[in-house]
């Protein structure tokens, strides 16, 4: 049989440990699929006294993570340290210069150094592979990468973040407030302590970064995104948009227009038929639109130590087999600079729910400011609240009455411009909400 | 820049036509993939005089698909002839026999002489690559084969055959009865003038062989596969089946149980929330179980001469790039017989329909069968037929009544036994129908 494939792993958190049983039970699998063994050799954590339900004294302990890079007895690294910066990122050079490929599941270093590291993989010759880093157990990258290398991508959507998803599930399907969800999802342990990073759509839009290089060829740039979270839903969005035969989702978007490549991540409103608007709970999801093409999805386990560990396995699995393609599917050179599509210039069309002042004359402002900017309504939905059980009452002037619109095709900016007259003629109270809907 | 790769195409139908566009169109994309050109430089097809839509004349014409595969001016022979025999074995078998990669899109030869091929690509060193003949756009070969080797598969399973989906999409959404969904397929050019191959399941049973040898490791065996196609569903079925919250699609599964690997192609009852419920029309897809993962799901185009073209240029670029994965995962000495499941012993819930005669025992008969099998009933809905409109009567003796029954899981064989001594028993009327539910 062919020599091992030594492998050094920095980090042994929940992925970390979950690479070592997986690795120890697909033992036979995995010298039957890649001809060699693909063993552990050393390793290191944050804390080595940690239990982690397995004896770490049969592998070596190197506690510096860009020593167990560097270190001859590994051929390859598996980084789980996460983060962008250090230990991370000086770890992947190391083994990287070093002539050793690497595995990694760390968005956050890729979406920042990408472009970097690529390169360095490249001048050495050897694989850097980060399977794990987006849409965990979904083979995405390699379907991008290597999968679907004959078709031209016109757009590619996707449910990244369970977090997300969980929550605006859990809100639709229990009729919770985001609140209450959030909550809960903490308490499973899908949410972090500090949830920002997750609800406002920032590890979304990492994921998306990647993913938009890998489909259109481009350099990663994730300050090319726009960003917003799901902290504004309400539940009235969500009753609207079923209503309305829709779902509300955190999508993380990439196309490509005649201004250049659009890159968003915000709620956004698919159509109840949808592959992806079926998708609930933590599941992740991909969907792929190329030219001449019926569109492609992937459904599957965004997170977790099995899905995450899985993934990473794969990419050690076609190192072990010599197969070392270029990280971003094309050499660092033929990657070209975004032209980033400013989203003032996103076309679609729009939901918005606005709180109107019930007095005459609003619904004819409303109407104005909307035709001003070529603004077609698809729907409008105004009711007053019911104020005594089974009877609705002419309403009081003043009160505040809902309103809920969907407009035809249109742009962000005539959309903000219309809203910022409509909050300047007063006749609506507060911010209306706006959610972008997305054909599909 | 390196050599282009040299590709000699045997077949020119549409896929074969939609190869040569798609490799003119994608020129430059290609080369940004895989660092070289992808050319043909030589062709052929049955009939050299058929209108295509651009110049035969850019090509060589080597008319013998056998001298094509043999000639020293190409690197690499895509076949898209079809058919299980020559002249597309032969010359698949002479391209591997001289060193050349072969790439097909050719199901019918995979299933029936997958095995023999995979050695001698394996002999000769070269790649195998077939990801358009299962499944056409869904990257589904190389998901299995290179994208998930960390996981362990307990159940591979899906919707492989886009005229059955159609045709049960379409009796389910307008109401209309399996032959005019089937004339209407045969008009829109979804299905053959002799659909045998797709409705009685043995396209699926085909693409299921390939599948299930990819996720287990095991010598394909289409003829260990139990076939059972869709000509006998009924709208009362379909009916039935969405009152009890599922929908009925013609499905490929491939499964571990104690008894072996079992092999199964019949129309199954899915529950209405799985994702595989909710693909419609001509569309595929292919769900994968794995130890302690969640299930991946992939959708997309199954046929179409684009999205096979698609498949086909993805493997190109594999070849160009110098990727040689093993043709089912693993080397063919690796690659297991397959111990078969028999059908009988396979267990699960099952939908019964049956017209009972009503007269007095015949209920307390059925339940006596189905306990003497040990067979638990889940629900049982008997409706006597409306008479007259708006008003029910109490059913004449001998009367024909539908009941619909679902059980409990049980075995096959239960079921089978069961049945047959009811209809021994002289209180139904026909043949019942079965239809086995699948969990997920």
């Amino acid at each position: 049989m062919a020599e091992p494939l030594k492998v050094g792993l920095a980090g042994l958190g929940t992925v970390g440990s979950a690479v070592v049983h997986l690795l120890d039970q697909g033992r036979e699998k995995l010298i039957a699929r890649s001809g060699r063994p693909i063993e552990i050799v050393a390793l290191n954590a944050r804390n080595r006294g940690k239990k982690r339900g397995f004896d770490l004294r049969k592998f070596r302990w190197i506690a510096d993570p860009v020593a167990l890079a560097r270190d001859p007895s590994i051929d390859v690294l598996v980084e789980v340290i996460g983060g962008a910066g250090d230990p991370a990122k000086a770890a992947v050079e190391a083994a990287l210069t070093a002539g050793k490929p690497v595995v990694t599941a760390n968005k956050a270093l890729l979406a920042a150094h990408g472009q970097k590291l690529a390169a360095l993989a490249e001048r050495n010759k050897v694989a850097l592979n980060y399977e794990a880093s987006v849409a965990g157990g979904i083979p995405i990258i390699k379907t991008l990468r290597e999968g679907l290398n004959g078709a031209s991508f016109s757009r590619i959507y996707g449910i990244l973040n369970g977090t997300c998803n969980y929550i605006l599930s859990r809100m639709e399907k229990d009729r919770l407030a985001f609140e209450d969800c959030l909550r809960e999802a903490q308490r499973l342990g899908y949410a972090e302590a500090d949830p920002t990073f997750d609800i406002e759509g920032h590890d979304t839009a990492q994921k998306l970064a990647i993913l938009a290089s890998l489909a259109f060829g481009t350099k990663i740039d994730p300050k090319a995104i726009y960003v917003e979270g799901i902290s504004s839903i309400a539940l009235a969005d969500l009753d609207a948009a079923s209503e309305l035969g829709y779902r509300i989702k955190l999508l993380g978007v990439a196309m490509k227009t005649d201004a250049g490549i659009e890159q968003r991540v915000h709620p956004t409103m698919v159509r109840k038929d949808a592959p992806i608007a079926q998708v609930m709970g933590v599941t992740n999801a991909v969907t792929v639109d190329a030219e001449g093409l019926a569109p492609i999805t992937l459904v599957g386990p965004g997170a977790g130590g099995q899905a995450t560990a899985s993934a990473i396995v794969a990419d050690l699995a076609d190192i072990a087999r010599g197969v070392c393609n270029a990280p971003f599917g094309r050499p660092v050179a033929r990657m070209t600079a975004i032209r980033k599509a400013p989203m003032q210039h996103h076309e679609g069309g729009y939901y918005i729910r606005l709180l109107a002042r019930d007095r005459p004359g609003t619904a004819a402002t409303i109407a104005r400011r909307l035709a001003q900017q070529k603004i077609s309504l698809e729907s409008i939905v105004q009711r007053h609240p019911v104020e005594s059980a089974g009877a609705a009452q002419p309403g009081r002037s003043g009160e505040a009455v809902p309103v809920i619109m969907t407009t035809y095709a249109t742009s962000e900016d005539a959309v903000h411009k219309a809203l910022a007259a409509v909050r300047r003629d007063r006749v609506v109270y507060g911010r209306p909400q706006v959610i972008r809907i997305e054909k599909n």
